[in-house]
């Protein structure tokens, strides 16, 4: 059975040497120190290594069973969704106001990470259900709020997100599901919706679906969606559960992977509904939610990455075949461990410099989201919101190739489902397509956010780069292995803004040819930015003397690697984008 | 359903306008005139549409099963062979002398290709028989053959090679299966076999097990391995079937892919086997069969992707989704189709270049095969040693990334099973590993092919490229968009082998370090230079005058894309051999 390593050292590192979390000027901050947030996610990994990873394999051999319109999970799903209730796990980072923990989102991203790698099926559940509080909280009446949050904190009910429709994905403003205005002030809701994920289960006694549906007489298109609340039981004013609404699964999927995750065609048969917010102008509600969902996705490609190295590792370890080209290295065994061969290392080394890498991006992007929440600093929300595609996109398209090669590693045996290793690649696959398949983050980055408020956000971005390496690039060794090639993938990065800029206008395509290119490009240097900032904390570790000497050197290791190896995919990106909308746009249509 | 178009166009204009076959001299290949190439592809594409193709996903659903040691293959497989059978397709290229057709094996390619698209799991029962059947035609005795090829060219009997046992994979050293010699010449044969495909189903009257085993007293390590026939069944003198030998299924492994092929442990308790050339040389027999799978496994990434491109370009015209950004493309529809959208258009393009090229390439390479063993062409033979790995290793890790985006097309319908685009990755996903995984192909070309016979043939493969350029140069627009491109990238090929030239001798690891960057290098020089060569024979056809100017200026547009967008990648290959083997050796094993 796959193994799980909840990754604390380097979590620590890069809360307390990298980010210095607890001397940051963010409402919450002051509290993290090193014993605090030791102490959570210790907790947090037991639970991932002990309750969630061992449900992981079986989740994906049993799958959702759908009978007489009841979900059933996999064995032991409920029984671990109700630990992580128990132990205040699925409200961690919500609003005291309605029982959650209150604790940073730095904290929570760490958490997720641990329980996604452990078991991104089961961890489905509480994360829709997160997605849809958000909602709730930021755009729902007091009544609302108070009715439906203090439940989904808790992890009694869980939530759901229901935007897709047969003919409808991307593309909202097709939307055919309707929303008839009642006279008691509440809608009925008629449509189908597809790709509900744990839209129907057995893990909680009532489900809150987010449902985005057209109100008859409304604008066109997207101008003319409202969100609406519609809850599996109807509530009663003091909570209590009423009668069924008029809403039933259809059908569960079968999909490549997730399979402990039920996927369901949800059908609304007039089934009640509230409004949240204001008319038509459900999209912005539902950006709360997909934005929200969009980071959670990254993090699940990094998860998956995560888990999948850690049982490459071990297998690169204890797998005996040939023998070192330098030389014997076990005498006493017929073989050598596999990790001893060049290619292996490589591949071990491209999923460790992507994934701790990754960790760092994803945690200080969490940071500046509590930067933007806790402190209402519009830097860091602009920044956020154009790095939100980044996220997205990068960590779950790296994060694919990063579990398909762990699989690689396990040769012949990676291909057998019961080693775990193919259930990594499936499940990641997701990733790279749900909440905007990665081709539309791409189009959100290149033809939405980079021009944002001016393109003030980018340019905050740029010259945040600068002053860093400004302020850096007295450490000679530093300059060479990690400024330089900053500054250089910086400059790719740069130069494909201004190609977008120049040609941009006059034809769109010359920008959205370049998009996956850019997206990618972007990561890189996120990635590169992530890993000067973790080699001058770990020189500043190593100068101030410590006892772990072995781990400081070893980050600045895995750091050079990414510099050397992967930034330099940046040339390449900016070549494509360079080659210009000619070569992408000039097939007929019909010559495919 | 998934569709399957077979590429009878562009398989003509490979042959006839590009390689010109029927000029070519080889002997039998005065006679691949256009009627008669089109006659073989023509009925070979039906049966892969018609017969094989609608039973890919049924293959997937269904998968085999083993019940009391016999295993039953998925509904319509035995039908569908029967087909093949009958059609003589089974010995397409087989010798005539032992009831083959004697066609030549460009033909074989093209037909295989076909056929591995449309139902890969299916193919690989008559693809093992085919490199059993090399196997005994090359090394085995008159009375051997006589006894076997027959029955095994027919499609009556079928074949299988057992390598791997639970302990040693690549390393073939580490081999115990036992075959203990007996007084009437034959071997009994004890030990577990693992990963044998087709090793036991319901399709065929026989099994004939191809056997590593080592002769107890022989040599250690890989030079006391010999090869064994082990039959399912003990076959008479006269050919009829006798007793069954003592051998069995254990287990039908459950594999990520490639599910309507069993994949067996096989047990093998003091079985009669018949040793195949001479003792301890079993390792050079197993080569023939292992040259010959490589390029079938390559053959299999690229028909992966190929089948999936054809899916991804039909549902790209038929799924509406948003409006183009430079204007409404179908203003009487609800939305535009997904191919208006440029990230589409991209990955689309990415497919058909990455498709059309390896086609070529594999169809060439087919050439080389026969002019090696038609005509005793060494430089040929060289040139196909030295391409091998690179056909398997760049053929597959291309393809799959191929396959992977032909999914990503399909948006959130690609993660579901019933689309059939998960099973195109899933299966190709195997032909990255097995028969060598790509880390050992990319080992086997730059620690064995690279410097094989004193460097002649990379040698040679570079002045091919050389006298190429120079020959096509007059030309200025091929010049600019072809030749020049793949001058650049042939010197980025040259750069790395004169890296590993100057480093690789005082440390093997500079060289190994960088070896699945050289191999990806090497493809992508491979298919340049087949684009290139693509674009000269269109250019001639359209200078000549043709009624279908439209495809070959459509090959054109497709080939620039290839070299403007794809075959950069050699640049970030080299960067990444140069940058040593430092980064990636210097980390403590137990650091990782």
């Amino acid at each position: 059975m796959p193994i799980y390593n909840p990754p604390l050292r380097d979590m620590d590192f890069i809360l307390h040497d990298a980010l210095q979390v607890s001397t940051q000027e963010i409402d919450g901050y002051s509290e993290l120190d090193r014993d605090f947030t030791a102490a959570i996610l210790d907790e947090a990994g037991k639970i991932a290594r002990d309750v969630l990873a061992p449900l992981n394999l079986v989740g994906d051999r049993q799958g959702c069973v759908l009978e007489n319109g009841v979900v059933r999970t996999p064995d032991g799903f409920k029984a671990a969704f109700d630990t992580l209730r128990e132990g205040g796990w699925t409200g961690l980072d919500c609003d005291p106001e309605f029982g959650g923990q209150g604790m940073p989102y730095v904290i929570a991203t760490a958490v997720g990470e641990m329980h996604s790698a452990a078991n991104m099926a089961l961890m489905m559940y509480p994360g829709l259900t997160h997605g849809a509080y958000s909602a709730i909280h930021t755009h729902g009446s007091d009544d609302q709020k108070a009715m439906y949050l203090p439940r989904m904190v808790s992890g009694e009910w869980t939530g759901t997100m229901n935007l897709t429709e047969p003919h409808c994905g991307t593309d909202l403003g097709l939307l055919r599901t309707k929303a008839e205005p009642q006279d008691d002030g509440s809608y009925k809701i008629t449509g189908q919706k597809i790709f509900i994920s744990a839209g129907e289960h057995d893990m909680s006694e009532n489900i809150i679906h987010l449902v985005l549906a057209k109100i008859p007489g409304g604008p066109d298109g997207v101008k003319g969606i409202s969100l609406f609340i519609v809850p599996k039981f109807m509530v009663g004013e003091d909570g209590s559960l009423g009668a069924r609404n008029a809403l039933a699964v259809g059908k569960l999927e079968e999909k490549m992977g997730i399979h402990g995750n039920a996927t369901c065609v949800m059908n609304y048969d007039g089934a009640t509904g509230y409004l949240i917010g204001e008319a038509h102008k459900g999209l912005r509600a539902m950006f709360t939610m997909m934005n929200e969902a969009r980071i959670g996705v990254g993090m699940q490609g990094l998860s998956q990455a995560a888990a999948a190295y850690d049982n490459a590792v071990e297998y690169a370890r204890d797998r005996l075949q040939g023998r070192a080209v330098t030389g014997v290295e076990a005498p006493d065994k017929p073989a050598d461990p596999l990790i001893v061969h060049p290619d292996i290392r490589r591949m071990l080394m491209d999923q460790k410099a992507f994934v701790e890498g990754a960790r760092f991006f994803a945690m200080w992007g969490a940071m500046m989201i509590d930067r933007s929440h806790r402190m209402g600093d519009a830097e860091a929300e602009g920044l956020i919101s154009l790095l939100t595609p980044v996220i997205k996109g990068f960590l779950t398209d790296k994060g694919y190739q990063s579990a398909t090669q762990a699989q690689q590693v396990y040769g012949g045996h990676g291909y057998i489902e019961e080693q775990g290793m193919s259930q990594f690649v499936r499940d990641a696959r997701i990733a790279m397509i749900y909440e905007g398949a990665n081709g539309v983050q791409a189009l959100d980055l290149v033809g939405r956010k980079l021009a944002a408020n001016g393109g003030k956000p980018a340019m905050a971005f740029f010259e945040m780069i600068k002053a860093f390496i400004k302020a850096n690039e007295g450490d000679e060794a530093l300059k060479k292995d990690f400024l330089d090639p900053l500054k250089a993938a910086s400059k790719d990065l740069q130069g494909a803004a201004m190609y977008f800029m120049q040609n941009g206008m006059k034809n769109p395509n010359a920008a959205l040819a370049g998009s996956t290119d850019f997206l990618h490009l972007f990561g890189h240097v996120c990635l590169g930015y992530a890993w000067a900032q973790m080699a001058v904390a770990a020189n500043a570790a190593l100068a101030a003397g410590t006892s772990d000497e072995a781990f400081y050197a070893n980050k600045i290791r895995t750091g050079r690697y990414y510099m050397a190896r992967l930034l330099p995919e940046t040339a390449l990106n900016l070549a494509r984008i360079q080659s210009g909308p000619e070569p992408v746009m000039d097939m007929p249509a019909e010559a495919f």
